[in-house]
């Protein structure tokens, strides 16, 4: 709807449409900028860490700037708060602090006021970040008939850490069915304890990958953050180039099998965590096969796993090869997957 | 608190503390940035006309700018909203749209939210300008002993139509005590109905001075914009030099008689509506004597009322003088004006 509101004006690059919105500066510079509102009992449980809660408010939107291969500039923030208790205001700045300090990102204003009922509490960061010429920033819409589709980490943990989250607080029920929730107690059992523990802190503290962001520049042709699962974010990047992509069910499954998930027991599973599962934060992005040596060089100096997941292609659509089989990919496979808090 | 949240980066040039926190950019420019939270039942009434929320939301975000001289280039938009109805979204999106154009500062991103309950509607808008050179922002902290305190417009109107408007619900109670609705109510029914008219529409539909503040680059010694009341938002410029400020009654009434209120029979209520009354929007800047004369070109230019109501003293703390007699300003000589839903 808001569509009709964005002007072209002469110093807006491009507005809507992309992880930030781009204006142009006086020498040739971009100025990035995102915006992400953050609701209690929508987006984190009203117990949850503030600490975690500040930390997350500010990752979220530098996210965005790491898709774009932005260097960050500061942020502003709003805040409401139906009541204001001392020690949650103590943990959320710290959080805050936490992750403006590790990615130079200072607080550069804000405005806070008391929310219209006791339990609310609204965070709504405005992040600006800057190009770096001669590079373009990274968008999603220059994906190339050919790129290799390639993925930072293992999208999906942040969703297994959700439903260890909510199996904690007896909660799973809003989450998924019946019968899933079978399967992923079944799932669970056999996960290893370091895995779940990386989970939830894929969950609570997503690393946005700024660093991996910026060597992407000239590197990939397009990029963008997982925030809504790989299978709609992708989604985003075919939809803007017009084109599809295919991806290999094996190589997701080897993501899992490097976590220590006997993945190939739970093949169905730890695709559709992959697929749907959103708030990972790690970045999917599309390079020539040409410069795959170049990406595998990028992975071991950042000490990043980059894996190469998949290709696009030119039948419309995003596809799974499974075997020697390729299925269309059906966003509703598992109807389990349900948004839900801390989603 | 979250000023220990504020590290001074290198592009950093002022951070919170003034309307507009402000980014180097790499050429001399620099970028200046505000962020505003409107809340449903606190800052604008439920059932509000959508049309008036939209722009009064931007509108409040372009007098940052407007009290720093900088040009709008764009903002972003974070909505979350308890139940989403089209008419509404309809009537705020064209709200918002008249201040865009207004102004030429289109919406380049945002982030739309469902609401924790059916009632919550959170606005959060973050606007952004930038400085023109050879000048600089203009700023609070710059005022000089012996400036002439000048305001645009006559404020305490906005409030003037809060009173009414709260009058039409029959809500005045939350606003005053049972002895300042007897005075106000005697007071309403003395004015002109073009007046009452004007009034609601300073509250509804505040006016940037962005004209005004480019026009005071140079100008103006300093500047802030009337959000709080004069007392509090001068307060603000005292605060920040060290310095104090004489008012004279006799002027703040003239801007009431210019309105066509016989205010010297009125003389503290039309007081206490300048002083107290937030939410007006316009400017109040600092401009040494020398420099009157081109304050009053730039008024007749732009078409607009500029007063000098004051003078910049050294005495600490702020004063009014009432013929011949010069009592400190003590914010709560009046008991009756709290802040309720729509200030």
């Amino acid at each position: 709807r808001f569509q009709a509101l964005v002007e072209q004006s002469a110093a807006v690059v491009m507005g809507i449409g992309d992880d930030c919105a781009r204006l142009a500066l006086p020498d040739g510079h971009e100025l990035l900028t995102s915006t992400d509102l953050l609701i209690s009992g929508r987006h984190f449980y009203p117990d949850a860490d503030p600490c975690d809660i500040g930390y997350k408010a500010l990752a979220v939107n530098l996210s965005d700037l790491a898709a774009m291969g932005a260097k960050p500039l500061g942020f502003t923030l709003g805040l409401a708060l139906g009541q204001v208790r001392d020690s949650w205001l103590d943990g959320f700045s710290n959080g805050l602090l936490q992750a403006a300090q590790q990615y130079t990102c200072p607080l550069i204003g804000g405005d806070t006021t008391r929310a219209a009922s006791a339990e609310d509490c609204t965070v709504s960061i405005t992040v600006f970040g800057q190009s770096t010429p001669p590079h373009l920033p990274l968008t999603r819409n220059a994906a190339k008939l050919g790129d290799e589709v390639w993925v930072s980490g293992c999208p999906g943990l942040a969703r297994l850490g959700l439903f260890n989250l909510a199996l904690q607080r007896d909660s799973l029920t809003p989450l998924m069915s019946a019968t899933a929730q079978d399967t992923f107690l079944t799932f669970r059992e056999q996960l290893p304890e370091p895995l779940v523990a990386k989970a939830q802190r894929a969950l609570l503290r997503p690393t946005p990958r700024i660093d991996l962001g910026y060597h992407l520049l000239g590197l990939a042709n397009s990029a963008i953050d997982l925030s809504d699962g790989l299978a709609g974010d992708l989604g985003h990047i075919l939809k803007a180039t017009g084109l599809g992509a295919v991806l290999d069910a094996r190589a997701i499954a080897k993501l899992w099998e490097r976590q220590g998930v006997g993945a190939s027991s739970w093949p169905d599973f730890c695709l559709e965590l992959t697929m749907t599962g959103g708030d990972d934060y790690e970045l999917c992005f599309t390079a020539s096969p040409d410069r795959q040596g170049e990406v595998l060089i990028t992975a071991s100096h950042l000490g990043l796993e980059l894996t190469c997941i998949g290709r696009i292609c030119d039948e419309v659509g995003l596809s799974v090869m499974s075997g020697r089989q390729r299925k269309p990919w059906v966003q509703s496979s598992f109807d389990h997957f349900q948004k839900g808090p801390a989603q």
